[in-house]
């Protein structure tokens, strides 16, 4: 049988859903990749090219637009970051899974170019459990957290334009259930196509 | 957490794709029940009511299709079979998977009454394959291999109307993967509202 395509994996969800630990536990099963953002802000100290980030000129980062090279794309702050194409189809003809960690308005652009696409929503158990979260890291203010409650809300509300919702009780549970998902999607008879032409073809 | 409404399966396949053996692969894993077809035919020697089917005579069939009591009902070789919905439905809310191993038009029938129902079609690895299966069993003489075969093909370009294609390659990977199916799709968006309404609750 023909080698088949990766699937394309979007996983977005709140700050302090867990998205990167969840993300390096199936990177860990093999079989999936990362993709690597493009972006024109500064490299912080111990970030790398490449690994981190692309860091790019504001000049290449337009350049690359104009061309078509992401996947989506968007300004923060000033900044600009965006998802580049290329590595991404390279990495899914090979038959590799590629996830991307994207926000909820890039994950609909990218969705729009790539309707194959699985997006899918990380969330903790409970509200209650994203404050203690939230809290527990230390990195962020009352006010702070309160805000990114407030936005987890708005995000959830746009979970109905996703296709999965992945409950992250246990980092261990929910990397199997994105990996369930993944087997599963590669056999929707939408993307058995090449299967079937060859059961045919006998 | 609400116990989950267990997954309505639907398995189609041609005849010598392996349908009962993946089935039971399914029920020894656990938190799945077979539906037990009602039929209007005589039992044979070793079958048991209750158990291969449900015995009913033709007026009691037709009671129970009046009353909307069949999730799918048909006629073949003058005998009536049907799906009771009842049992299914009761399985269901317990939250225990419900597999109905049943034809392709049956499986549509159901898909309209049940539209949250998964439609799988499992296929052997390849057409060759599946003639060397019905030859192995050496219960069907050539001319009868070749209308199953006729008619798998025939099943197959309705495949398309399916949610997913399983290749029976091994029984054990088969009866993995629509474990994966089903855990893919009890964490489908759509599927998710209850959870999301006590998400918010909070």
């Amino acid at each position: 049988m023909k080698q088949k395509q990766g699937l394309l994996l979007i996983i977005s969800g709140p700050s302090g859903a867990g998205k990167g630990t969840v993300v390096q536990e199936l990177i860990a099963k093999g079989g999936y990749a990362l993709s690597v953002s493009a972006t024109t802000r500064s490299p912080r100290p111990m970030e790398q090219d490449g690994v981190h980030y692309f860091f790019l000129t504001k000049e290449a980062f337009d350049q690359k637009v104009a061309e078509n090279g992401f996947l989506e794309h968007a300004t923060f702050c000033g900044n600009q970051y965006g998802t580049p194409r290329a590595y991404v189809e390279e990495q899914l003809a090979k038959g590799t899974n590629v996830i991307l960690e994207i926000e909820v308005q890039g994950a609909f652009q990218v969705k729009e170019k790539f309707p194959e696409a699985v997006l899918l929503f990380l969330v903790p158990p409970s509200l209650a459990e994203l404050e203690r979260r939230l809290v527990g890291r230390g990195t962020e203010d009352a006010e702070t957290i309160q805000k990114r409650l407030g936005r987890a809300l708005e995000e959830l509300e746009l979970m109905t334009k996703y296709d999965y919702l992945v409950v992250n009780d246990t980092v261990a549970e929910a990397a199997e259930d994105i990996a369930a998902i993944v087997r599963a999607e590669q056999q929707k008879c939408s993307r058995q196509k090449a299967f079937w032409n060859e059961f045919k073809g006998e």
